[in-house]
Parts: structure tokens; C-alpha cells; sequence
């Protein structure tokens, strides 16, 4: 790998409330790729509007990072919606971003789903499908960000919708190449976090909690913005790369 | 007059809910121009795309009919915004419906502020000024419907941005030009109306509460969908234009 | 049976909008029992006053019906909220509705939560038995309405909070007594509802969906106030057991 | 004086999100009086549950602190509401966090409306004179916190529901005893806080932005969890009150 991009959620504020420790004017210069969240877990309107203008300010590339309609679960909690409901709620935050974008002359790289709406779409064919059917209609070369072997990755795969591999550089992978899911209230090593994403750019591998190595496949790497210190794994794992020659640059 | 535009508030239901006695299909083949509510005083995304569908279906111009975040109120109550967070939240809605209308291989005709809204850009100059900014920036050719000489008329005039004004069929006129705002309980005369709408389109007069007459001007004529007999207003104006010659027909 | 209690789902409007067909008022007095919906799936605090309201005028039972955070879907839609969430939300709202009944010097019968909300609680053992725990502490006379044999029928009998058993007269039962959901759109045939419920209620037995005969054990009856033709179902039904001599009150 | 109170906002952050830095438990045990955000403006069912817990915990009374229905805008916005509206509003959240004080055997000191519902009820006298009739019906000994000579102050006073008045040592105070209002960004000094608080205890007066003195009457000092360094103001105040041998204590 000669590049790779780094992607992180960004705004996911709403209102008076601030997310993550309110690092994300010092996580966007650090990053190829913003997932703009779009107001149904969380980002108000004037949120995704200054949200868009700190990215462009930086070079970074901007995408739509629409969740369940669930604030006070943060979008984290399943929510049985049918495939109609979860396309039309996306559809929606799509056009709400897309706008903002549109008043600074930029246009979306990438859709990015948030939380459980990410594990929805990760497992649900159908709603994968309708998904997929209407980006083709509506923009046939929106970067769908998910993980390789999902049922959206199927689905944008089979029917040409362009994807994006994600490496979760904050979260564990067992030997199934699933993602560990535990909430953390430590924050983790930079160093590691670091060396463990600079690994697996340079050889396809990750550690799993088993104590194996894995092979991953990917084009970005995603650090979550609420990861406890969240700055510092940013920092080090962008250093490291740099120090490796790996540049870090959006897809497109 | 050879031609005047019907317009009308569509999609003002939510979720389970529907509005006004849920006439929006019999009334849509009756109108020109569709104002779509986006969703924050009423409208879910599933609403809408069907609601772009179905104007579609009877080639009936589509706007975006944006609110008060105000579910609960229905956007009819005012809320004390900043010109930025009025503007924020109408583009956010903006391009929700844009996408709805994309995904048709449709264009937004019109923007149409709802209620409270509605009645706050025709009184506030800054955020009548800000919005227009916007718009000229976004979309220099969007129609805004408003009535003649209020704080949005003024602004979108000075700076350009196309204007359709409206009658309001349903509503009575004082002495001043001003709309008499009352929560109606009994229907309305419909053959009445039609006189009313036929008249003032022939004439450009409106007989006032106060029993003179005043001069109208105006391009659209709107029938509230949630007027009690919306249905046989709409029905009786639209004959009765007809037999007089007027066609309906959207602005554009 | 010398008499059975006849309950309803009341005040499912939110703001402007009204429910099923907005045959409250001529349900009211027709019940025994109101279960009055409470803000999260529907019910806003205007309508929650009114509906309490109106059910004392007519001397009804009322109850709290709370959902889940769930507008748009009607609370309808499962949401993977824990235990202490599920909880927590159950007692903001049945507060929130105690404070109404308060106000007219009322005491709260029961509680029956809404839509996915009940059948998480029929389904889920850490939810059912967190929140009887929860109701021993607060209020242990209050009457849980549930289904024989759920897990919040279960957690309830064993820690003896009170519980009042359904019947369903507008839904079908399959062979394992479980309820057949489907989503109806023609209105089913007052008489045979009504016979359906008589015979209920002086046999015990219900025909299923597969024709045979299974035994059910209620105390009440619920005709859901938004099924097709409600109003109608819901008056053949109590003439019915009239004629019988089936009295329609309340369990206390 | 012998004691005074010191209350706060507490609760006030939703789901994920914090509010004014996270230190609720660090001001717990500095203040006596609690004002628990309950949903419309801040405040979700599990935050008021654990609000209410560390309220007790600490020995400090709680009372309600409703807003308007306005997260985005935490409840600092103005909403064109009914008296019927905001009382109906008012009645729901206090009921709901009422059931939160129920399940620790607790009962609700008093009531705080929040923000521009606070400024609402000081200025509209129908919506004050609703809400306190319904008040008495309620709970008659429930102690309305307010400004003296406000209409709210004005309306309970008339009717004998007990009030609290409050004296804001965050704020500044204009020549006709009005606070001045100013979104702060830098921190206020704490000696100075502390220092106009004492002198307010002491000689109940305080120094206006004109450079007048002028006399203030109250029972409580407010001092805002949101205030930049809301902790060191609290610290200070409590300890130069200490000093001047001045208790600090709730109302009752």
C-alpha cells in the first residue's frame, strides 16, 4: 500500500451537546475522510453545515453518515424497520448533507451508515438490495464505506455500486474476521493502535483476540471519534503511516 | 389571466397519521403545484417519496413546504430562531426532498415555508435576507412562493431570486392586504370560494372583511388541503376557473 | 363470566393529527377500560389531559400505554433498548400520565405497555422481571395487562404485582394460542366478533386459525381502536354480552 | 441571614450527551436544591433516574425543571405556546420525574421551568395564572422557584402557592433589577461570584451594570451548571457562605 484513507464520524453533536470530547476540529486536519452524521442519531442542521465547511477547509473528502432515527440511543440500538423505511430514512439524510454540501460547491464522496444501521445493512439482504437499486438510480458513483463479505458489500458488489473496505483500527477482530463490540471506558495504547494498523496496511494481517492472525482486506482505516482518547490514536497511527510512507488521501 | 397555478400543501401526514381527512390523492390531480412538507413539522421520508411519486403520476410541480422543527404543533407555532438556524433547517429539509425528486429524475420546482415559517420570513428581513443569500448560491431559478410585499418578497426581489405570489383562496383579507388568520370550524361555501378565486384572477380585486375592495396580485392560488371540504373547494375553484377560460397550470 | 372488562387503546393522536379514524369519543363509552397512550409512541400531554378526561366523564378505568421512543413507526417497531431503558421509559410515562389523573383526583388502574413494546415484555425475561420489580416497589396494586403465560405475566405472578389477563376479539389465535399478526386492511364482520367474544367468555374457548378449539384464560377484552370499523365491532360486541348478561366493568 | 439555598440544573444532558462538562457529581454535593431536567429541553428517562438517585445520595431536595419541547435548541428558544400548551407541558414532565422520586420514597421539592419557558411564565400572565391553578389543585405546598415580581411570582403569590425567589450569581443585574443576559464565553471569576453572593446574603443588594446598588430579595442563589467554570464558581460560593457562617440548605 502506497496510501490509504482515514476516515472518522464527525458532528455528531446535536444541539448544545458536543460528542467525543469536541475533538473534532483537531481530528479533521488528521483525516482523509468525514462521516458527516445527518440528524437522526445525531448533527443538527447548522452542525452539518459548519460540519462540511471545517472539511473543506481541510481538503478532507465528506460523506453522509445517516443512522436509525434513535437520539437518545445515539443510533446504537437495533430498530426493526422494514428495507422501505431504512432506504427512505437514508435517502433523506443523504439529501439533507448533499444540500450543505451543494451550497459549497463540493459533492459527496461517500455514504457511510452509522452504528446499527451499519450492522443492519452488514446483515439485512434485503434492505441491502433496495439500497443498493436506488444508489444506482440516484448516483452510481457514491463510495459506499463497509466491511468486505457484508450483505451490503454483496449487494453494492454484485450490482457495480463502487465500495470502500473499512479496517476498524480502534476495535478488536476475532478469527471469524468479525469486529469484538465492547464498549471501552480505558483508553487504548497509541503505539498499538498504531503499529496494529500500520501492520495490517503493510501486510493484510490483524491479530485476533484468539491470538491468530487473520488476513483483512481494505482501503480505509476507521478510528471512532468517541474512542477514548480518540486525538492520540488518530495522531500516532497518521504518524506511523506517514513514517512508513503511506500516505494518507481520501479515495477519490 | 389566461392561466393561473393551484397550489396546494401535500404529505402533511406522519408515520401512522395522516392529515386533514387524507384527501391529499383526490386532491392532487386538481392542482399544479405540490408544496411537500420535509418533515419537521410534519412528513416522514416515506411520505415524501411516495408524495413525489404520486405528483409525478399527475404532472404536478413539486416544492419543498419546510417547517419548524415542531411536530407536536404542527410548525404552527413560532419559534424564536436565529437567521442562521431558520436557514440551516430549511436547507436541511430542502435537500431531503431534493433527493426524493432526484431519485424521480425530477427538479424542485418551488420552496414554500410552512406556517409559522412561513409568516417569520414575511416579517423577519434578516432571515429573509440570509435565506435568499443562500438560495441565490444554491439555486439561483427555485421559485419562492410568498406574498407581495413582505420581508421574503423584498429580499428574493433585491437580489434576484424569482418570486411566485399567492392568493389565498380559503382565508379572508382585511383592509391592510393581511390574511385574517382563523381556525375555521365550519366548511366554507365552496361555490363562494370559487367566486372569490375567479374574481380576484379576472379582476385582481378581493371584496375585504371590511367590505371594500382591494387589489391582489399574485401568480398561484393555494387551497389549504386542511381547510374543512378542501376537497370541494378545490373541485368547485378549479371547474369555475375552467369554464371561465383559466387554465391551471404550474409557474414554470 | 357474570361480567368482563372491555378495553381500548385512547388518545393515540399527536398533535394535529388524530387516530383510527378518531372514534374516541364514541368508544369511550363503550369500554371499561382506557389504556391512554402516553408520548412516545403516540399521545401528546393536550390529548392526554382530555382523554382523561373523557374517561371519567364516562366513569372509565384508565390506564397508562406506553410505547416505545418511536413516533413515525407508532411505536410498533422493535427497538433493542435494555432492560433498565425499557424500564426507565415505562415509568417517565406512566409519571407523566399519573400527574393527569392526579389532577382529577384519579388513581391509575393499570398499565399496558404498546405495540413492540408489550411483546418485548411477553418475550424478554430481564425487561419483564426489572420492571415488576420496579411496579412492587411503586405502586404494587397497579394491574399489569399482559397475555397468560408471557414472561411479564410470569415475572409479575411470581413477585405478585396483579395481573389482568386479554383476549384479543380483533386478531386471530393460531394452535398455540399464540396471536396471528396480520395487518388489516378490510374491517371484520361486527356479529362475528362478537360471537367470537361471547363465546369466549362463557366457554373459554377460542377457534383457531387451523380450525381446532383452544382453551384461553382472560379477564378482558380488548378490541384495538384502530382496526377497521372499530366503533362498529366494539358495539356489536358489548350488545352482545349484554344481551348475555355479561356486564361490561371494570377488574376493580 | 442564618442559610440560604443553592440550587442548580441538573440532568441536563440527553442520551449520549453530556451538558456544561460533566460535572453533575461534582456539584451534587455543593448545592441543596436540584433541578432535575425532565425530557422536553434535556434530560432523558435514565438520566433523571440516576439524577434523582445522586440527589438523594447527596441530602439535596429535587424539584422539576421542565422546557419547552426544543432539544435542538435546548429550550432557550421562545415557542408561541398556549397557556393550555405550557401548562399541559409543565403538568407531564413533573409527573414523570415525580414517578423517579416515588421509587426512592422521595417527594419533589419544587418546580423550576427552564430557559425561555422560564422567561415566559415571568412575563405572560395567563399561562402563570394557569399553571398555578393547576398547581393548587396538584399539590399545594409544591414551591415554585421564580423571580420576585415576575408574573408568575405575581400569580402564586395571589393564589398562596408557595414561592422561592431566586437571586442569580452567574447573571448580571440591570438598574430595573433585570438580569442582563449574555452568552459568556470566558469564565467568570470565582472570588468575584463568590464575594456578590455574600454581599447579596448579607446586605441584599447588588451592584448593578449601570454602577448602582440596588436591593434583591430572595431565598436561593442560582448558580448555572452551565456557567464556564460552574465548579470553581460553586466552590467558592459555598465555602465564603460557609465562612460567613451563612448554612447552606434547602427551602424545607
Amino acid at each position: 500500500m502506497n496510501s490509504v484513507d482515514l476516515n472518522s464520524d464527525m458532528g455528531e453533536g446535536f444541539g448544545p451537546w458536543t460528542f467525543g470530547g469536541g475533538v473534532d476540529e483537531q481530528l479533521m486536519p488528521l483525516i482523509s475522510s468525514a462521516n458527516i452524521a445527518t440528524g437522526f442519531h445525531a448533527g443538527d442542521p447548522g452542525t452539518m453545515r459548519t460540519t462540511v465547511e471545517y472539511a473543506e477547509h481541510h481538503g478532507v473528502a465528506i460523506g453522509a453518515h445517516p443512522g436509525f432515527r434513535d437520539l437518545v440511543g445515539f443510533g446504537r440500538r437495533h430498530i426493526q424497520a422494514s428495507a422501505q423505511e431504512v432506504t427512505d430514512d437514508i435517502l433523506y439524510q443523504l439529501g439533507a448533507l448533499r444540500e450543505f454540501a451543494r451550497l459549497r460547491g463540493l459533492k459527496l464522496q461517500h455514504l457511510k451508515p452509522h452504528g446499527a444501521l451499519y450492522m443492519h445493512l452488514a446483515r439485512d439482504e434485503e434492505a441491502a438490495e433496495l439500497l443498493v437499486a436506488h444508489l444506482r438510480r440516484l448516483e452510481p458513483e457514491l463510495l459506499l464505506y463497509c466491511m468486505q463479505g457484508t450483505a451490503i458489500w454483496q449487494a453494492a458488489t454484485a450490482a457495480g455500486q463502487p465500495v470502500v473496505c473499512e479496517f476498524y483500527g480502534d476495535r478488536d477482530y476475532d478469527r471469524s474476521g468479525s469486529i469484538v463490540f465492547t464498549r471501552r471506558v480505558a483508553a487504548l495504547d497509541p503505539e498499538q493502535v498504531a503499529a496494529k494498523v500500520l501492520r495490517a496496511c503493510q501486510t493484510g494481517l490483524v491479530r485476533t483476540v484468539e491470538g491468530d492472525d487473520i488476513a483483512v482486506v481494505f482501503d480505509s482505516v476507521c478510528i471512532h471519534s468517541d474512542s477514548p482518547g480518540a486525538l492520540g490514536l488518530m495522531q500516532a497511527t497518521r504518524e506511523r503511516l506517514e513514517q512508513a510512507d503511506i500516505r494518507v488521501r481520501a479515495p477519490r
